[in-house]
């Protein structure tokens, strides 16, 4: 299984992509990639907004991942930062579903919670347990793009849960 | 000048488009097209965005506007609306621009003032007064549709403005 996995903001989007090749006899997680989209808030909304469509649009055809998994949004932002936010989700959403792929979101609770262990982690520590779990030299780098290859290992883990329990019921 | 204006909407998304021929010795509005897509709640948000998506920019290729016209938020809704509403607000503002157009932003006090003549009017009222300047024989339906060719007569408003203010510097 191979995904990619989004962190969606106004200034920095971070992706990653991360695969688990459930065949092998000692299964492990793989990091492809991982950066972020850099926006510049001095361009206009709509170049921000094409330039997130199209580095996703390629990111995800170079990748070719099996699904695509973003964050749940956090609402405790406010309404004008949440519209902000949403613009750059709906494109983000779009690259992925006008590539095939199906999305997959998780709270952001899950996510620290299947990385850290602990739901209120914070973001260095998720940093070091990306690193750890994907056996990086170094921390990955900006913390978004940590965020995403988190959402990647949540969305692995908890298919793997899911399959398992399937497995269980037969 | 021919204006492409949209009001999104999570359920409905209001579109219409709108020319002034300048030229003509009796320069008047007339309305191309209006009309809603109508999105299904039922479907996933990936889908409902691919549509509106799609479809404005179906709209926006058929009908060959020189701008395209967006109402700025209204920063009263809650967060959660705002992130649904931004993300169908980031996928039109993509539409527009992947036409290589410009995208004109208008607070919704200046779009009922610019046909009502009164920032605070009601629905009713925008769509009762789109009707009698755009020469229409019934009122425009659904009211995001009358929203949307209002948002095109307020952008050919200011634009004449601007106009004639540039005519009186030289």
């Amino acid at each position: 299984m191979r995904v990619f996995g989004i962190d969606c903001g106004t200034e920095f989007t971070g992706y990653g992509c991360v695969e688990m090749d459930e065949a092998a006899r000692d299964p492990k997680l793989v990091r492809l990639v991982h950066g972020a989209v850099r926006l510049n808030k001095k361009e206009s909304t709509a170049l921000r907004l094409m330039q997130v469509h199209r580095e996703l649009c390629e990111l995800i055809t170079l990748w070719q991942p099996d699904v695509v998994a973003v964050e749940e949004v956090f609402y405790s932002v406010n309404p004008k930062s949440a519209l902000k936010l949403g613009q750059v989700r709906g494109v983000a959403i779009l690259a992925a579903a006008g590539c095939g792929l199906g999305i997959a979101e998780y709270a952001p609770l899950s996510i620290k919670s299947a990385v850290v262990g602990y739901g209120l982690a914070k973001k260095e520590q998720v940093q070091y347990m990306v690193a750890r779990l994907l056996n990086m030299d170094s921390i990955p780098e900006p913390a978004d793009a940590a965020d995403a290859l988190a959402i990647c290992i949540c969305h692995i883990h908890t298919a793997q849960t899911l399959t398992q329990q399937n497995v269980g019921r037969k």
